[in-house]
């Protein structure tokens, strides 16, 4: 999903390191631009001038500005993707830890928010990236809770399918209330409440 | 919230009567444009033709856009809302059947998702709106399992301050998944399933 970004340091560099690390540049640039100010005002020019490339440049790599708006989101994924994937407890403790970073990036949460709504929209640019994004989340997230029922880690009556849902619903839902209003709960806290019921050891 | 609408059927009428029925007029119409165009598509033109009043009419009523938008929303709350308050576990069913009357709405499930994701903006028109909305809707909730609880009707250990975020944050997040994807899940039985794990009694 996200490309491999070769980190070559050497002077001399082939064409396609060249290109994946200018892409990258340019997705680090992008993700910047719309965390702070948003999708909709987020410029292309703005993007481009943050790190001294030409407007065309950028137009070069990426045509549009859902073109860029698909990167920024993969790239998104891959930093709220956990550095070592965890199995069973583990895993759930990271998705406490990627709603801790989401409150600690409120610009691009909110940025997600919106698009993921939008996204609902059968002609939306990032429709399809979500669906597909959604199925995937929820699927991975079922087959790890099916692992943990087997290795009896959650409690009896646990439903890993639905929970797969619910705790994906959960985690988008509570995310609307907090950028409402930051102050009425702490996210990661509510959501590792929620998690630690469904399991029989401490999380 | 919602204007009292008096419903004179005779002949003559105070011209407070003429624009309330009016305005009301006007918000059906504007109800059943987005739901069925989107938002954004809709115009305020089609929405004073479909009910036979002259574009200037309707601005007279409503000056904007979002402030057509803000008279929708309080009129879908009010469709939304349960014939009457029933308590305990009835007003629970009743969360239900609001989720399957979305389901069975989905244009204007749509707008709202979207629009309540938009509305996290500080600048949007709606959100003051639905800021009131969810903590409205949140303390109303809490209040009504924090009765519960203390008749014995909820699981022990289950806590209703942090329930009534949930139960709310379930609703939305599930809807986004279910636009995006409605051969995924049915909401209704999805929320009811939850709710039922909470109560002693049957749902």
């Amino acid at each position: 999903m996200a490309e491999s970004t070769p980190r070559s340091t050497s002077g001399r560099r082939g064409p396609y390191a060249g290109t994946a690390e200018r892409r990258r540049a340019i997705l680090e640039s992008a993700f910047e631009v719309f965390a702070k100010v948003g999708y909709r005002n987020g410029s292309m020019r703005d993007i481009a001038q943050r790190i001294g490339i030409a407007h065309t440049t950028l137009l070069h790599h990426f045509g549009s500005k859902s073109d860029l708006l698909a990167g920024v989101l993969e790239l998104r994924d891959e930093y709220g993707r956990p550095g070592s994937e965890e199995p069973g407890v583990g895993m759930l403790r990271q998705l406490v830890e990627v709603v801790r970073r989401n409150q600690e990036t409120a610009g691009l949460t909110e940025l997600y928010c919106i698009l993921s709504a939008e996204a609902t929209d059968p002609g939306h640019p990032a429709h399809e990236y979500f669906r597909g994004r959604y199925t995937r989340l929820v699927a991975q997230l079922r087959e790890e809770l099916e692992r943990m029922a087997a290795q009896g880690e959650l409690q009896a009556g646990v439903d890993p399918a639905l929970e797969a849902q619910r705790i994906t619903a959960l985690m988008d839902g509570l995310q609307v209330q907090w950028l409402l209003d930051r102050e009425s709960m702490d996210m990661a806290e509510q959501l590792r409440d929620y998690l630690q019921r469904l399991c029989v050891t401490r999380i």
